[in-house]
């Protein structure tokens, strides 16, 4: 029997520090009040991407997306299948879509904000929340090549690079023919990310060794991918040979932290010494572009030559706990809460 | 009678802080044995421009040229009449010359390293170290219009805008129909950038309530054009629109602070929140393009449209106590190190 009601996770309280037990506030809906109006579909959620930005979102500072508001689902990326569609609409039932669908089990959206899911060869569901997501994959491809602009033979650097966006830098890399270098939490995810994802040589930051070793194994760099900002930026601006960028994807390390108590970086200046480009982005920026992005993303799925691994949390309630797992370096590959069975759709 | 001897100044210790009586040495050589080799010149020097990258350049680390070394005469770029020619030289006795000359009375170069002076109508020697000068008008002129490529319409707030680059940036920046908001350290100047500069709105950074009037009056910025670094950069960093550009010239608060003791920078994050564009350059990367910039910077000072303003010092032994007035803010235009008359040029 189908569910009479259903769990959605409403922001109650912007957290200082990691997300706790106030932070959500869980709200059961009927389901049978769900309905299509013009131009809306209703979306049963299949999987949900827990990403640090939405860190970001609970913040009420401004950024590149509003703050979500007290009283409001929590924003987030999810992949689920359109179970009702108004007038007005150009999807179907049974079709797939991914879009900003929030921690729920429905959503009730305009079709136009979401996007349909071909799910071509050699590629499942979830992968459009990794390789094919937009808070993974599409963010790694255009950060390294529309602004990195990493090119065949360049030395890039790419840091929590087993992360969801760290490891699909470190394999777009790799098929660019650049030399990768990683930056990783720990030795068992610094073993995946050369064994497994094929980076040159990669370090785990909390051995105070590796600095000596980068210097010694990698000198210079042409490019850093950044994630997580603090120390490491710190080391990497002076790591950049002249003419280096960095491709300001986030900044992991502040978003648990209250406005000025996080570390700062203190080699700005050589921004100006070695003549870096340092330029932030977000992956709208190039949504024209995406319809690039998922052929070649596709291509290099359907040959088999890109690893992803989940880490796949079950049950909405877990939300808030599996966020955390991002900042404390918990997981391993991307972060997906599953809230359904992909195939069992129905209202 | 003319002098038996001349004199150049030696780095002798690097300073730690501001420069000292033991920074440089004074050392006296023969004017005699002065003598132009192949492809050599002997200039006289008429004026020397005293720059904050040359703090930069006494410090032992990676910089964008190599630093100088203890017992080389210390590096200055200046203006002066070649008075001997050496065989294979393009230049003849008389022309004026700028260059990487030193801060010395006498400099024995390269023809092929200096540029000839073209002393277009409208323009006196000294402002081939001013508005044409490449530690002032070029570095303005290429940092605004190649780096942060401001647009008609644009607001662009300038950091020491009554500085040798700032006080330009201000004035070809209202040339290019932009907005100008300009920040200095004391309110003289900032009239001065005000009523004879142009800007169309200057704070004194000096007065805690500069940044309260700065969200009253400004609000965001499309461009910063950074000179200086620290608390001003924090705060530009949040008051930059979605796709703002830095264009990093320099970072002046960090040049006499001694590594690891510098403020550092707390709103890094914002580059990838707002995407920033964070770029950081140097004059001679544009070498190439010169000429169009002698050309519009010469027809503005032509026209007559283009203030500017000298802080000249007389004698090189004058030289450390000077450069100091950077860092102190003491200097009001572009310091200028006058060691001989121009026009008074023989051996």
């Amino acid at each position: 029997m189908a569910p009479s009601s259903y769990t959605r996770l409403i922001l109650q309280e912007r957290p200082k520090g990691m997300i706790n037990a106030k932070t959500f506030r869980r709200d059961e809906a009927p389901v049978s009040e769900l309905s299509a109006g013009p131009g809306q579909v209703v979306v049963k959620m299949v999987y949900i991407s827990l990403d640090p930005t939405q860190r970001i979102w609970m913040r009420d500072e401004p950024s590149y997306l509003p703050p979500v508001q007290i009283g409001e689902v929590m924003r987030a990326i999810g992949v689920g299948a359109v179970v009702k569609v108004g007038p007005n609409t150009n999807l179907s039932p049974g079709d797939y879509v991914t879009g900003f669908l929030g921690l729920q089990e429905y959503a009730v959206v305009p079709a136009q904000q979401v996007h349909k899911i071909d799910l071509v060869p050699g590629t499942e569901l979830i992968d459009f929340l990794g390789p094919l997501g937009v808070s993974g994959g599409l963010t790694a491809y255009f950060g390294l090549f529309e602004v990195a602009k990493i090119k065949k033979g360049e030395t890039i650097v790419v840091s929590t690079a087993a992360g969801s966006v760290g490891s699909l830098v470190v394999q777009f890399a790799k098929q660019a023919g650049a030399r990768v270098v990683g930056i990783t939490g720990d030795d068992d995810k610094a073993r995946y990310v050369k064994n497994e994802l094929g980076a040159d040589i990669v370090y785990n930051y909390k051995k105070p060794s590796w600095k000596d070793q980068f210097d010694d194994q990698v000198g210079q760099a042409d490019v850093y991918f950044e994630n997580v900002g603090s120390d490491i930026t710190d080391f990497m601006l002076t790591r950049l040979k002249t003419f280096g960028r960095i491709a300001v994807c986030g900044v992991i390390s502040e978003y648990n932290v209250e406005e000025g108590q996080n570390v700062g970086i203190r080699n700005y200046i050589q921004i100006c010494l070695r003549r870096l480009r340092v330029q932030g982005f977000i992956v709208t920026d190039y949504a024209s572009k995406f319809p690039d992005a998922y052929k070649e993303i596709g291509s290099w799925l359907e040959s088999g030559s890109l690893e992803r691994e989940y880490h796949v949390v079950e049950g909405l309630e877990n939300a808030g706990d599996s966020l955390n797992l991002l900042f404390t370096g918990e997981n391993k590959g991307k972060l997906i809460l599953k809230v359904a069975e992909p195939g069992g759709e129905k209202v």
